[in-house]
């Protein structure tokens, strides 16, 4: 890759268009060492394949949940790219081979991504933030105009309220912030954008919680063979045999 | 907005998924003043109520050519925009405001987007260049991976990888790539990665016209209607009836 800038970042933003997932590939270009957030299974292939031309050294891939909308791509990704280690969060209380805690950073090349603890939405949520390209992942915490429910996976409404204000808000205004999904075909918004039109976050704490507690939304269709597949970091060794054939039975509708 | 550097960019890349079109809005954060590339009409609210909410005004509705798979935004964003003028190039042949031809630019604030003529897909096709930003919005002459037909609108394979090597290649390799849709979720590209790898286009030329002239594609849903609407640049009141009568009804069925 021929680049302007010896810091410069490659970033490669995918959707998977089913579950409305956001994937990222992150690539210091100087070292061409890359990480993947928030891999879906049934894109693997398209995400490999992009790699694989990319030339580069998949080092992690990073979760920043265990979802309940979809099965990670890692375990499929880590057949592909056995070096690649998967990454979750200490207090997701899940399998994986690195367990990050707030504070820590995850390093590739001369890249550097700061952890920040987001739960509220689950407990092991966490955000990803790059000061250097001034961005951040903030998986299902926050949303394009919205937030992730918080009325299931030990979801809670004052704590999501708090992890945004206190650890994505305080962000400075321009920072991008790319989800884990958007709905409407959306891609990216800023710290200022949220803070000022975000129609949820925007209100008192006490307001949120109320909102939030009414919401009454349905039952997620795949919450009951995702989160135990996500819990090993869709790794099918790992994963008990009825959601291995859960997993496997809903491939095969996709193909 | 508070932003880092006095000539950023402040861009948003936007997709409409039953067309799979990405639009694109770009903001001179120094002016506030901005444009937006290729609107859908069936996402302008969503595209009108971004605009108003980051504070700026959008002086230029650009389309990379008279689209045959939907219906432009133009009109409708006119309405609530007034002072926006639309777009083209001369060579389509269509009605706008600003007819641009090769090597002219089109500016706002402190940024500035060259015109390069990349006929094929259709005779009007152009690519808009912000080489400060190093990206470039191709429209139909070539997407990720792939690239626009040749078989109706006046198409030629032969134009069309002309256009591609002479005028897209031959920008620097790091320089990004935004086409007008993608099918598989990807959003962006670069000049390198599709030199490197694009199917069709490092193909010789030849190959590339047997290529194209096999493909056999099924006539596109919408070109009946879409054309004929975004040869006003989907301004109602310069429609024909039959036309502005198709569209009412396309826009039913979506709502
Ligand atoms: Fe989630
Ligand atoms: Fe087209």
């Amino acid at each position: 890759m021929t680049h302007s800038h010896p810091n410069s970042l490659l970033f490669r933003q995918l959707s998977e268009g089913v579950s409305n997932t956001y994937t990222y590939i992150l690539v210091c270009t100087a070292s061409k060492e890359a990480v993947i957030i928030d891999p879906v299974l049934e894109t693997v292939e398209r995400d490999s394949k992009l790699i694989n031309e990319l030339g580069v050294k998949l080092l992690y891939a990073l979760n920043t949940h265990v979802h309940a909308d979809h099965v990670t791509g890692t375990g499929e990704l880590k057949k592909r790219f056995p070096l690649m280690k998967t990454v979750l969060a200490s207090k997701a209380n899940a399998k994986s081979d690195l367990q990050v805690k707030h504070g820590e950073t995850i390093d590739f090349g001369r890249k550097s991504l700061e952890v920040r603890a987001t739960p509220g939405h689950t407990n092991g949520c966490v955000t990803y933030v790059l000061h250097e390209d001034r961005m951040a992942f903030t998986g299902d915490a926050l949303l394009i105009r919205g937030c992730g429910r918080t009325d299931f996976q030990e979801g809670s409404a004052q704590t999501l309220y708090r992890s945004v204000h206190q650890q994505i808000f305080s962000l400075p205004g321009d920072y991008s912030l790319y989800p884990a999904h958007d709905y409407k075909g959306l891609t990216c918004t800023s710290v200022e954008e949220e803070r000022n039109f975000n129609p949820r976050l925007t209100k008192t704490e006490e307001e949120f919680i109320d909102l939030m507690n009414d919401l009454n939304l349905p039952y997620p269709k795949r919450i009951d063979y995702a989160v135990p597949a996500n819990m090993v970091c869709g790794i099918y060794d790992l994963m008990d045999e009825k959601t291995r054939k859960t997993v496997e039975q809903s491939l095969d509708k996709h193909t």
